[in-house]
């Protein structure tokens, strides 16, 4: 565990001298002049950290803001000279050093970071969908032109977790990346576990907080964590997936009562994306899924993130806080600018993995799982139930029912031992039709 | 939270041209010749790491293996060209491009890195006491030389916690670093609290684990713990600190009773190190602490390794795993080596923050304690001790008693609300000269 102690002995033959360290400050190196695409949350907290920094006011000078219908975007805390438009031809034709793309989607996002980088700009993004969708071709395209692109705000926001994938856990070999994604799903989770209240008033809680947009489809339905999960992916597993390969099931169909069942196994229920490399096959999915209460993962509360790395030689590697907000996802997007001025003109000697394409991307994990059946109360259930298991070759693990219920609307819990994920799905497609269920049955894998 | 929607439009004055993709494999660099210092644990792994790895392996070579009385270091496994030696100046005299020195302790090494350096080679280490002494005086050699020095593996082993401090997280201006940052004492105190084994006894444990060595004092009296956090400091708070500036407290005194009494409040006890700038103060210190149950502090087992960075403007980032071993100590020298082959020829920028030299380095944080006195049982004793903390205004919060305890040795608890560690040492002084105390007195901060 510990280096030997070294011996006291010192070689006579090896002369050094010492070195004079230089006194004073830095020689301060010409300002990086920023534009910033999107004055929204994220777009006005970095210009704030920029502004009142001392260290980001002397090496960063913002000097264009875009946004749509600008002018009821202007704040009086800025300096005079920032040019306020809604022109984007403005600011590509501009002659800023670096472009802060944090308007998000795909389009128009894309095509302006395109016509940025072609311009000779360097771009920092926090846009997941841009960076999972063509990560690759435009990091190609920087380097292309002696630029830069950085993207360390499009996951996990505050979290510096791309940059301890690639760079920090470089010397491991991960074959896992695991985590919590989506703060409006952990916030939403957290909040129907602590106040037992059902999904949809966590949602209106959430929309109420800010937590939530008014269409919460990506967030809840998984696309957001996807594309997330598919960044993170490429960084720590060095494979290329595509977010529509990575099977999503939405949190929309976890009840209170689920909570209640969870607990009784020792577990909590969180949004979990997991990727997991075996031989060419990557296995990747996002879904609500049973956390054992000890696992970090089901620590997380309210909307922060985290992330869990398994490598071959380090083992396990955890990096949580706040995922989002304006506040946590601007410092994500400032370190990305401080980084691309440390490094000035000169681009990495690169020397990168050749990413590996996996021959399949699957979701085909083995698990355990958690299945929860809402019935009109009858006898032979059970045994229904059972008999479809059996004839899968699934071992029921334990079966739980809590009293209480109404009889026309019972909902039991049977747990299932590990098996592959796709011949438990075969099976509930069965039980989907027994007669006596009144909604359909959930399943949800639960993790070790 | 959420990034706006973006608009459908696209501005059809900018005009985008696709670009291809390089096909195959990137260009070979030349391989990096590597020298380690030390085949103990650690360079051992290391070796290990560059040649089982196939793209580490194309990378890097290990030409000089150091060691003194080299022959019984030698392995069959490594190819039959790596020169192996016990003469430092064959290393220093080389054409190695890096040197890893994994010998750990201040002399030679210290003697040894600057050689390296000197003679033209970069250097990676993992050494905490170096480089806690003097970091900024060899980075500031490398520099001028043209060269690489980096110690991701000096603080939290297996943790990218450097390089998430100074890269990740420079877009924040953090004010405090806190963590569990030495893995024997965090394995023994754990052993003590989940097995209800004494001091001597999970010591004795950990020297047969191979997690504490013979002689334990670096570890458990907190010298260890001090050097790394007089590193984090500087990466994550711009702050220069001696190691010997920095309280140490060992953990020698703590007993089983006082994890008995730290779970009546809701608490477990660590060895924390914690570091904290406000203003031109740095309150920083190694403490045997105690630590509520829902902390992420508390949750860090056996050897593994935590540290808590917070900032402005990001709150609280953790990152946690494996801080020592010789497989994740390896992974960061080989993300080290990996990271000084990426960067090639070119130095940063640099553009470093101003060093921030604190007026005062203190221990004097404001915090609630936990103090335990062993007495032999008479009346007034309750009387004796709390006139003593209301002569310092120090209010008592509330005491603990536990039944059972033989009247000869009767350990009881006081815990007193926030006030100043300082004051709370005096009353201390007086507290031991209490004639029916039968060992000194245990006094432990309490964390939030």
């Amino acid at each position: 565990m510990r280096s030997t102690k070294p011996s006291r002995r010192v070689d006579a033959e090896v002369v050094v001298k010492p070195v004079k360290l230089p006194k004073g400050p830095p020689p301060a190196a010409p300002p990086c002049k920023v534009a910033i695409l999107g004055f929204g949350t994220v777009g006005r907290s970095v210009a704030k950290i920029l502004w009142e920094r001392p260290s980001a006011r002397a090496r960063f000078h913002v000097t264009y803001i875009y946004n749509r219908n600008v002018e009821r975007k202007r704040v009086s805390w800025l300096p005079q000279d920032v040019r306020w438009t809604d022109r984007i031809e403005d600011v590509l034709n501009s002659d800023v050093d670096v472009v802060v793309e944090v308007v998000g989607g795909l389009n128009p996002a894309e095509h302006w970071v395109r016509a940025a980088l072609q311009s000779g700009k360097s771009v920092v993004t926090a846009n997941k969908q841009l960076i999972a969708r063509c990560g690759p071709e435009l990091a190609a395209l920087a380097k292309k032109k002696g630029r830069h692109i950085e993207y360390g705000a499009s996951v996990a926001g505050g979290i510096p977790v791309l940059s301890g994938l690639q760079d920090g856990l470089s010397g491991d070999r991960l074959f896992r990346v695991c985590g919590i994604l989506n703060g409006t799903c952990n916030y939403i989770l957290t909040r129907m576990e602590s106040a037992g209240v059902s999904f949809a008033a966590a949602l209106k809680e959430a929309q109420e907080q800010g937590f939530a947009e008014a269409d919460p489809t990506d967030d809840v339905d998984g696309y957001d964590a996807r594309s997330k999960l598919a960044i993170l992916a490429r960084a720590g597993l060095h494979t290329e997936v595509r977010p529509e390969e990575i099977l999503c099931c939405s949190i929309r169909v976890i009840e209170d009562v689920d909570f209640m069942y969870s607990n009784m196994l020792g577990c909590t229920i969180r949004q979990v994306s997991c990727a997991e490399k075996q031989g060419r096959l990557l296995y990747a999915s996002v879904q609500p899924s049973l956390v054992p209460l000890a696992s970090p993962v089901a620590r997380v509360h309210s909307s922060q993130n985290l992330v869990m790395a398994t490598g071959e030689y380090g083992g396990e590697t955890v990096f949580s806080g706040y995922g989002a907000g304006g506040n946590p996802t601007a410092v994500a997007v400032v370190s990305d600018l401080i980084s691309i001025a440390r490094r000035g003109e000169y681009a990495m000697n690169g020397i990168p993995e050749v990413p590996h394409t996996p021959r399949k991307v699957t979701s085909d994990f083995t698990t355990k799982h958690y299945l929860r059946v809402t019935v009109k109360d009858k006898p032979g259930i059970l045994y229904s139930v059972t008999r479809i298991c059996n004839r899968y070759q699934i071992n029921v693990d334990s079966v739980l029912q809590k009293p209480g219920f109404p009889k026309e609307k019972l909902p039991f819990v049977v747990t299932l031992e590990a098996c592959k994920a796709a011949t438990v799905e075969k099976a509930m497609k069965e039980i989907a039709q027994l007669e006596f269920l009144v909604q359909p049955p959930v399943c949800l894998p639960m993790m070790d």
